[in-house]
């Protein structure tokens, strides 16, 4: 049976033709629509520059323009002959105008490729925080909603301290905070044009490479030509591991959730929506999306990991290898979206059991406060948590009744209003980058005339 | 033979103890100092809100402040009885003066091993991006002696086009700024005062975690006590990736060194004090420091994954296995700044060979060059290169005389003024963090009256 | 633009399908005829126990045969609704014959995939020795004919001892012998018979799993229906590794025939076939397809990890997570299967330039053979080392003529037989293998009267 | 503060010695003794060649034996000025006779460590089989002793089908067997003969290399001198994921017993001995052996990619990185012997629950049997499903009665007397494996005379 599989028998120019292209086709109309605002610019500067004239500008970018609004709803196709968009863009212009015949001057493959993943990597990049601020947005919400529910706090997977929903919630909010804030960095990796770095060497030709900065909305240029190669790899990593660390975050709460509601806990019920039956017991419900969703953040750690891998390892410059860059952290980037998204849509519709939780907070789980109050009253701490423990094991343990852990994320004070603040200044910030990258869009499309 | 090395034959408690206390008596020596710096932060605020007397705080502080200065220079021992810094630290501060047995009061050994890493996290994010700073100065010094010295470039391990030492070396000042303003992530996720999230649910005091935040230096509070448990494992992946990627490029420039260095290439020697020699042929050097750099390089993604691994796939809350995080991540950091320091001796002794360098920089490799030239004049530019392409052919190709790829990041500009305002800028910032921690520091000490 | 890629503003049920399908009823292809066969063996089994009749076994096996001989050549689908091939394949028996309804008794999803994974896992894991097998005898044939092509030996990346092109290809075929000699591992994971674990407790019925064992061609019985479904993750992350371990092997020799390809090395020239010409330099010829050799081979090791990452980490029996095994296993032999391939072709097609090689191994390479003779002479053998430095340093070492590394493995004699023989035994078991195979196959399928 | 970890000033020899010594002087101690009994085999085989007289021959196996019996116990040591073993076994043999001269004649290095290393090697593979065969026997012990006490069976964490501790021992027990069957393809891939290889070309003598595969105890030689080295890193890469695979099923283990032993399953007690309690809740007992086993699971997964990552991506032959694959290796196999020692331990120990566990085997759970039991009346098998779909809900479920999974493995036939034939089989290959090396060294020592 196994020769089913590889003997395709296939002719060795075939085969060579088939193995080089690999999944370009496919995955290049993910970044056809920035490969086409990349060569927008690009063109628009070459008028600058005096390389074309201003006809062939505005024919060129009014042919862009209308692709680019066609490659945005996926209207564009690549055959496995054009092998990827690159060449593919090339013949659509080149068919539609003369100009079309100039657009590749002043310009290789390997700085239009790095263009193109670049500026998508920035809309990805803005993508991601955008559905992972929604997320946080939302367990702040439920942080509010359940302030005061009562939750089991563990330690070790042993109860330990009472805790509440509303804590527990707060936790993801500040978590996936977090990452938005982490996101910084990326942003500053990825914020230089890298148009103008041909081959690797640069071009005999006097780019103004700060005017493509300008047009395609970038602070800084990508100075070195040959850096701009080397960032291929080292960009996709670091994205990688920044999806992989909100995937990370993401499995921590369908672990949670898991645990939760098992019937041996209890806590909260997964929507039936997230969950199947099985094919043989009625009263079983499993919740497969949340197992599913841990299994895609693990893969997400690993795909990182093979970002890094194939990225690095190898002489400066540019090497061929760096094409397989290019499935893996587009694919990482539409299933992060796709993993917060689902996520977000649980825990909308999540059922929690107060009671149940409230219940299992027994007395012994004041201990720690029992043994502040007796401190307070002046009683050094290790003699009163030994009185304390005395109580618990003799079952005499009262509760202490209301709780003072009223510190900032303490269960008297969440701190939720600190982390809406948090939220709202990550949210403008996005905002404004996002208007920021419209109008500069509005402004090259407006080469059209 | 296999039984010597595992069946010790230990009782089981001492092989249990043996195994929960790991590395730590060794690994703490490095946290110690940090974690005296979090308990006077924490004496100081228990003061504040009452808990400890004047004098009390005025003892532990000063306590403090000896057993610091003796923990910076390494005088400080941790028994395997004590198992960790913190029981170590407790035992000296309780056998100083009574107020050592309150010193735990509000705190737990959670939030105490976290603000204690997190300060040692920050202060090693600063020494790793001061030691990335100075190799790309060096690079950028480098790039600026050898701005005209012509190297062959290459792509897909081919030559290509004409570079030149300058632009190389460049490449790497500026892939390395990267690194540094990459830094600006990290800095976000750990600017956060962990201290007062006790076991991960707050403790029944109302400590004021503002206040702490400002002894230690920190611009915000980490508000969720959850969050802080959480943040174990992904911070330190965060700043595992980070040196991972400073690794990656070091490896890089490791690479291009030994392949430049071989007799085949032979446009850079390896200075001596960086070879051996073989024990059979006296004309050899091997370039082993560089080998071992690029293992160390490699060793330092591996255990990145490796920290990965250990802090993912958990439920939220405190799990002991956070322990073997201390290892691998302060490892790492002491191993990146052993590898920037020796690479930045490389690089200031490394001989060139401009004259083999300069003679591989053929005719052809200035055959863009020449299609430009044809295509400034009119030509339109696949017609030049084909024209260009019959001359290569022929042999007929001459070279194009003066450089024009005068752009910015070309050859006849190497962008090298713009790269050296971001070292500034970069380094400024850097200065400007290091005062302000030195302030916080003399702040901090000056309670000891 | 970030927009397009993920608000698709599905409705949440249909969201959750897509993400709860993945990519199955695509992936599922591959194992599809796998799952008739075990299908087949159960039916057969389960007349034997009395659960079915004589007749509606045949109907079944008669309806099986006809399906796997359409899914063999790709003509049966999934359908998106189906999920996946087990949906399929009981729509389509049940749709052919009343006794349709009855395969499902004894047996569960858990198991049925399980069993399907592990003859796919067992036809692919022969499927790749093969390959592997075929590389290696074409290594050894090129071996035998350049047995006296000099090459100079490189240790530390720098010109050391003689070698020849003999020595360098007989290396591959032994590296590549051992990946088929340590298949032996794998085969043991995987030669016992999961069918009838059930869900992962077994099944309320007297199954005869034995039977199914001798059926499938399986050595024995996989015990533990519990251990069967710990068996996922461990049995792929297994075969993943030695996979990912003949990658490394494919990566090392692209390494070695890019470097020796370069213009500055020059002893190998790579056929046209696998390479690609520049844009801009004719005179260029880019090794392409080695550079996405070792592209490929890098993530086969990612792959292995993200194995690793989904299979691991978990409480023990089934959980959803499993289903994202399937892809990176079948995509990992595919890719494999195809590189060695690949790899074969482009060894069968390689020129070598023995004069270029031949020179590069100048006399000082022959210091260690004159310090030998001089040391066979009686004089120590560190003082004939020091003798011969000193003349290697004064240029008057001559060649020693002829060469003296007579041992197994050296020069003088290649160890090619040897070698030989062990690949006629690898051969001889995979035969006897597939073979024994075929007739179980063959055996299976007699159930049709 | 940053400073003080990393500008130590050190003078640039130092700080290049001190980088490249590394770990060495500490971590080969462990291959030291192998070192010796490479070193052995090497001088009676310099005799039998006419290379060493019969004196020298008695004089060097004499001094080797001495100091092999020391290394044994750890007696010697090496300076940091030796850097690693060779060079310390050279100097000492050196200053016990004239013959430590000759010892290096006819090898080098890079042969020299392969040696030692692949002897420890085989040792470390069979001490951590027999560590794996050990465990595996005292959970089918375990699963005899406990064969009909019920415990719930769970798929996708949810109560699912009755099972029992001897179903779930079992499993481990076969899992475990199956990783000492595996084991043969890493023993298929060492048992081959280094020595001789030299440099990585061989030697100019004549080399007995069968015979000192004979005297080493291998099958067969490891006959290209160039294989010999591409081996480092694939060997280390293979032991390393097997024993990244035998610490899944540990972790695997680990995690079922932390969950049965939550406050909320209750199902087993962790013995006191494996617990620590907290410093606040006198009822609280935390898993922390295990959980600090589950973390060195992990760890084994990340150092075995560390391996993948350090010993490939290389051109062939030696490099330099090799070096640092020795203390990750070391250390995996040392972990892993540690962790199979513990978690023996904690079983033999461990405490069950059954009453608890039985508890939770509800009537629900018996669903499948009770619908088995109707269909085995005629009543088709969906039809009959459903109908105790409908008595389950309705409560109406009653006991079936006497468990009929009467199948092997399943509850009424758990196949122990199978699982114990195989854990015979691989006890004694693993004992005549052990006598016959024991006999090999028995014979190396001989030639003291």
């Amino acid at each position: 049976m196994a020769d089913r599989l590889w003997d395709k028998a296939l002719p060795l120019d075939e085969m060579v033709h088939q193995f080089t292209v690999g999944d370009d086709p496919e995955i290049d109309l993910e970044i056809m629509p920035y490969d086409i605002v990349g060569s927008a610019a690009h063109a628009i500067m070459l008028e600058k520059i005096g390389v074309l004239t201003s006809l062939e500008r505005i024919e060129l970018v009014r042919d862009l323009r209308e692709l680019w609004e066609q490659a945005e709803v996926w209207a564009l196709s690549i055959s496995r002959e054009q092998e990827d968009c690159h060449t593919a863009l090339e013949a659509l212009l080149t068919q539609r105008s003369e100009a079309g015949k100039k657009i590749h001057t002043g310009r290789s493959r390997n700085d239009q490729v790095t263009t193109a993943v670049r500026l998508w990597m920035r809309d990805a990049l803005m993508g991601v925080t955008d559905k992972t601020l929604e997320l946080a947005e939302i367990m702040l919400t439920f942080a509010r909603e359940h302030e005061s529910d009562f939750l089991p706090g563990y330690t070790h997977w042993r109860q330990a301290m009472p805790s509440s929903f509303g804590q527990w919630a707060g936790a993801y909010a500040e978590g996936l905070f977090e990452e938005c804030e982490a996101a910084e960095g990326l942003w500053n990796r990825i914020d230089k044009n890298p148009l103008g770095g041909a081959a690797g060497f640069g071009v005999p030709l006097a780019l103004d490479r700060d005017y493509t900065a300008e047009l395609l909305g970038f602070t800084q240029v990508h100075v070195s030509p040959i850096d701009v190669q080397n960032s291929r790899g080292r960009h996709e990593a670091a994205f990688g591991h920044w999806l992989s660390s909100i995937g990370r975050t993401l499995e921590q709460l369908a672990w949670d959730l898991m645990l939760y509601s098992t019937e041996e806990f209890g806590y909260v019920r997964i929507p039936d929506e997230f969950t199947t039956g099985s094919s043989i017991m009625p009263q079983k419900r499993n919740p497969d999306v949340l197992e599913l969703m841990r299994g895609r953040c693990r893969e997400l750690r690993g795909t990182a990991a093979t970002l890094d891998m194939i990225g690095s390892g190898l002489t400066s410059s540019y090497h061929r290898d760096y094409q397989f860059l290019k499935k893996p952290i587009i694919g990482m980037a539409n299933q992060s979206a796709i993993l917060l998204a689902i996520m977000a849509r649980v825990v909308v519709k999540l059922d929690i059991r107060p009671d149940a939780a409230r219940d299992r907070v027994s007395n012994d789980l004041w201990a720690t406060q029992a043994a502040y109050d007796l401190a307070s009253s002046g009683v050094p701490f290790r003699e009163a948590y030994r009185t304390t423990a005395q109580r618990v094991i003799g079952g005499a343990l009262e509760h202490p009744g209301e709780q003072q852990a009223t510190h900032l994320g303490g269960l008297g004070d969440l701190g939720l209003e600190r982390l809406a603040e948090r939220a709202q200044a990550a949210r403008t910030k996005l905002n404004e980058r996002e208007q920021k990258l419209k109008m500069t869009m509005d402004h090259l499309w407006s080469f059209v005339n």
